[in-house]
């Protein structure tokens, strides 16, 4: 038995998300799919993590087992050449049955984009487009006050009861500005659902001036009712797993 | 009666080209809807010229006539509020009866972008993707034999008899090689059916080293047999018009 490390790309836009679902296109069904007629039988795939609907990925991880002969450069090309357009295969590797995709990742790197230039249209399901002013040094400044360990509850939209624990580090929060595109590069040990969206939402209720970056701290801290704003998921990449 | 000249941009991906067609989704169409909308009266649009399906635009203008108090920035926000998302007004003037968008166009520029690297999933609908090695600089110095003016019978697929000359100028070609993406810049007084698409496709010819340049020359001379080479449309936009 083998076990191949696999980092993906893909194209979020017609995707009902990551995880595999009855009936609807996944990421996760569909490079099962391909699995299945690689190797003739059925692979189930371990992710470092899902995404939601219309998020994209340019550094997924997966990992799964297969009995074969084939190599990590044979396994790439059958992959690529299989896979649909909007998916694709950036790198295999053979690993020992120590390493799981899931619980050996020990932080990762997202990436959010935001046209605030002028609408434009073939960047329309790939960088959110807000043709608004923003104020990118009160941004900036915001931003640092979820670096560090804190609890996200205000910042998730999972259901009650579905998640125990709320607490999350945030390594680092890069905001760069070039020609109208501000990219947002979060580094965290994990996430919870919709957090670096609802995350970012804040900070542009900051950059607008709606809101004061102490409603970032009172919703990290002891209020607990959550923030009500959230950006769409086309803009945000997974980009990193580190092992 | 008010003459409009409106710049537009689109993404040539979900249109059966720039046309009107009778149930088919044409750039054409949706603009001539949105105006139907904003007028209340059928409002006829000239282009500087049609695009195919697929290729796209950032710099398209055309005009129309039509009696309103509107002015041209009010125009502007009327079109961008109801034209789907993947079309949208750049620039709206007023001009006089003697504008023509499509006659009194000088000259244009069009675009081609191939990606050399590895297949990239974000742009595979807006770049082509071409994952081969390319020899630059015979490409380069190939792409020079275009320049002038030439008999383009060979380049392009016009149905006999449709046209009646096929002498065009090409003024330059520009060829830029950016982080494993080619981009080419052409500028000419005019265009046949997909002239520019059949010249870069025997340009990645000569790339490939299956043909010498002499390919073009011949070509371009008394061989009058049509070149067989074609790249995809999805890489090409219309990026300008000269007036």
């Amino acid at each position: 038995m083998k076990r191949f490390k696999v980092t993906i790309q893909y194209d979020g836009l017609n995707f009902y998300g990551f995880q595999r679902q009855i009936d609807l296109r996944t990421v996760q069904g569909e490079i099962e799919k391909v699995l299945f007629r690689i190797f003739k039988t059925e692979v189930t795939l371990h992710a470092s993590g899902r995404t939601d609907a219309g998020v994209h990925a340019t550094g997924q991880v997966i990992h799964f087992d297969v009995e074969t002969n084939m190599d990590e450069k044979a396994l790439k090309r059958a992959m690529n050449t299989y896979l649909p357009k909007d998916i694709h295969v950036v790198e295999t590797a053979l690993v020992t049955s120590e390493f799981h995709a899931r619980f050996s990742s020990i932080k990762k790197e997202y990436r959010y984009f935001i046209n605030t230039g002028g609408y434009e249209v073939f960047s329309r399901n790939h960088v959110y487009q807000f043709n608004r002013e923003l104020d990118i040094e009160k941004i900036k400044e915001a931003s640092k006050l979820f670096i560090g360990k804190h609890n996200f509850y205000n910042f998730c939209t999972n259901e009650e009861g579905s998640v125990k624990d709320y607490i999350r580090t945030i390594e680092s929060i890069e905001v760069n500005v070039n020609e109208g595109i501000i990219e947002f590069i979060i580094i965290g040990d994990g996430f919870l659902r919709n957090m670096i969206r609802m995350m970012i939402g804040a900070l542009l209720e900051i950059g607008l001036n709606r809101k004061g970056k102490e409603y970032i701290s009172r919703k990290l801290g002891d209020d607990f009712t959550r923030s009500n704003y959230k950006v769409p998921g086309l803009g945000l990449y997974l980009t990193r797993v580190y092992y």
